[in-house]
């Protein structure tokens, strides 16, 4: 079984359904070695597309990718490359940063991508994500830096994350964004009712999702919410003879905006349940069990 | 006197202003006969636009309708039918259906339709509602349904209910929609603030309003709100020589998106009651006593 | 110093960016001689656009403004004057008003325009504002109505106050607006998250500012959360020279919107720190550690 794969939007680049999330890639502690390995794992299941940010692992995240894609040479182009800026905080990496702040300057932008090809040791980012909004961003200096870097060939297309609608529309307005990544699980319902995901499916744009099992909290978290979701993923994880995690995320994946969802862990085996996920179609008497074990009320 | 007329969107269909709510038609314990009686007093108001849904009064409701039709050949002809169809839940009728699910395949919206059609006993339905909004609903898909139904000329228009704004522009996209059925009543204004009201007004499209007397509880509530809203409906209804149920319902029909209001009762005398009030206009000081009263507090 | 000057929206007016707000007008017990002084001084800093509003001072606003006008002869033409219509309340000089309502009829509208052309002794309004969300609002009678104004040269532009974004689409979609005034201030952060202040910087239309230092609460209020942001603005101002005051009101004018700040003040010194803060560059770390001390908690 390998990843669906998908064109994110009208003229956007095709993605693996199923993206490598690499937020906690500094914490597991793996030699180039077991990265190249890690990656290698991720490709055969056909997971092509890789999610990055700038600051991940306290700004160490991107060269530690960089160093496994100067491991093994011609790996980096099997990938599709995502990376997100605009947040900057202090961190032994960053000292001249004093403050936590967005940073959506012109000036930032063309610099943290340019950083970013360096770090990762790529020639181009498929996707950059302005990665929180920014009460601060003028739209039509982000657009000039988009067109900036995507005439220099740096970076193939430009997305945001975490946006409201009306945020969203702005930057919209002056340049095409191909997604807006989100979070979005069982315990975090927001887009599917905030109008995002409407908005997705208008523009034909995929939204990614971030956070799909709620960091965890599905599996770990011990009030009756999360307790009640689990009976409800487990029973029917035993019906469809598949995990529970699978299930969760094909509650997701079903969504008719068609999101990409973000992977999270370093073990090829959670890779396959996503994978897994992917192909799995839920019944809608499946789906809205689920939904209500989740709000802890009927549909109306 | 008579219900007033509205041609409900551009290029959509002319209703009566006054709408005949057969929700609770199966509870009236009607004959044939006394179904008939009833449909030609709406008539003979002018009342000639009729609400159901294909799950009202437990998948009964239309099939009631139906048997009127037949009773009295060319009845149906001189009505528009508005009908929903998306939801499904366990009944008597339906022993397929486990579970209360929302349903808006292609597959489920033209079954629904045609069995609408046989179960009223008519060759076409004037006006087709999601009847809520459905977080798994592909709006490329729902369209393609609506066109299908509308080139075998089984389905004129379409429309959807109970639907945000988000929600609305996206199936809105795809094909046109004549109206958003909502609940709007003094006691439940979101629509007017939410935005609902607005897009209609915008986009030139009459929404239809739901439960407008607050189900009844306008008038049978024992809370401060509801007594509120009573003392002064009496104070204005006296002013006008009108009852109160006339100046609850002038309160909605006076709004500027120029909502149709749905009936509730099998009372004739409600139903004209109804047609006094979409004759009555409201002054501002009156429309804003009213205001004040449901709110509790004063306008900024 | 003077004040920076704008062209409010595309085809629109320019404005300066600090704004004479005269709502206290009647309060400062000023004589003719020293209403025409202090409009004389701001014109001196570059002040030359003046908001008003029909209902100010309990409708005597405009008439003591008139007055000044009258007695310095020349000086009303150096001046851009906003105002506003659409609110009725009880008041010695309208005794035939009875009630609290909102008013946006055609008549009024027009009544009320043509009404503070006579107080303010001028020949045209340069922008005519609908003072508060109607939802009585009958957008083409709205349209109708400026569209009469516009021709007849008594008022040259139009924008509303306190609209929500649907409502502001609502009325746009019928007649161009040029701006949408707003209550924002580091205690009243609504337009920089509910998408006002998002739309207008779509469209480029600049907002207007209202209550930019929480009418006063900024430096009078007790609790915990004007205290913290008066030690962060504090801080600031130390650190830049400048005044606590000239601070708070560059947090709003360095929006990327672009917003005009309206000024309450009777003071001079007032409107100097006005348009010190107008040249004021806050740098993002500033920016963020205010509000960081408004919210009481980090950005994500």
């Amino acid at each position: 079984m390998k990843s669906p794969r998908l064109q994110i939007a009208p003229n956007g680049p095709e993605f693996s359904r199923i993206v490598l999330g690499l937020w906690r890639l500094s914490s597991w502690q793996m030699s180039p070695a077991q990265r190249v390995a890690f990656l290698q794992a991720a490709l055969d299941l056909g997971i092509t597309t890789i999610d990055q940010a700038d600051i991940y692992g306290d700004y160490t995240s991107e060269t530690l990718l960089g160093e496994a894609f100067a491991y093994a040479p011609g790996l980096s182009q099997q990938f599709q490359i995502v990376t997100k800026c605009g947040i900057q905080f202090p961190a032994a990496l960053r000292p001249a940063q004093t403050s936590h702040i967005y940073n959506t300057t012109a000036q930032h932008i063309i610099a943290s991508a340019e950083n970013s090809l360096r770090s990762m040791q790529i020639d181009a980012i498929d996707l950059l994500l302005i990665h929180r909004p920014d009460p601060l961003m003028d739209a039509d200096e982000i657009a000039e830096a988009f067109s900036q870097l995507h005439a220099s060939g740096k970076v193939k297309y430009f997305g945001v994350s975490n946006f409201t609608n009306a945020q969203f529309e702005l930057l919209h307005s002056r340049y095409p964004l191909v997604t807006n990544q989100v979070e979005c699980s069982l315990m975090q319902m927001a887009p599917i009712y905030d109008g995002s995901f409407d908005l997705c499916q208008r523009l034909r744009i995929a939204p990614m999702i971030w956070s799909a099992l709620a960091g965890g909290a599905l599996f770990s978290d011990a009030g009756e919410n999360a307790q009640a979701i689990r009976v409800c993923l487990e029973d029917i994880a035993q019906q469809l003879d598949v995990s529970s995690s699978c299930v969760a995320l094909a509650w997701l994946l079903n969504l008719p905006s068609r999101p990409l969802v973000l992977t999270g862990s370093s073990r090829v085996s959670v890779l396959e349940e996503a994978i897994q996920a992917a192909q799995l179609r839920l019944s809608r008497e499946h789906w809205f069990d689920l939904w209500r074990a989740a709000k802890g009320f009927d549909i109306p």
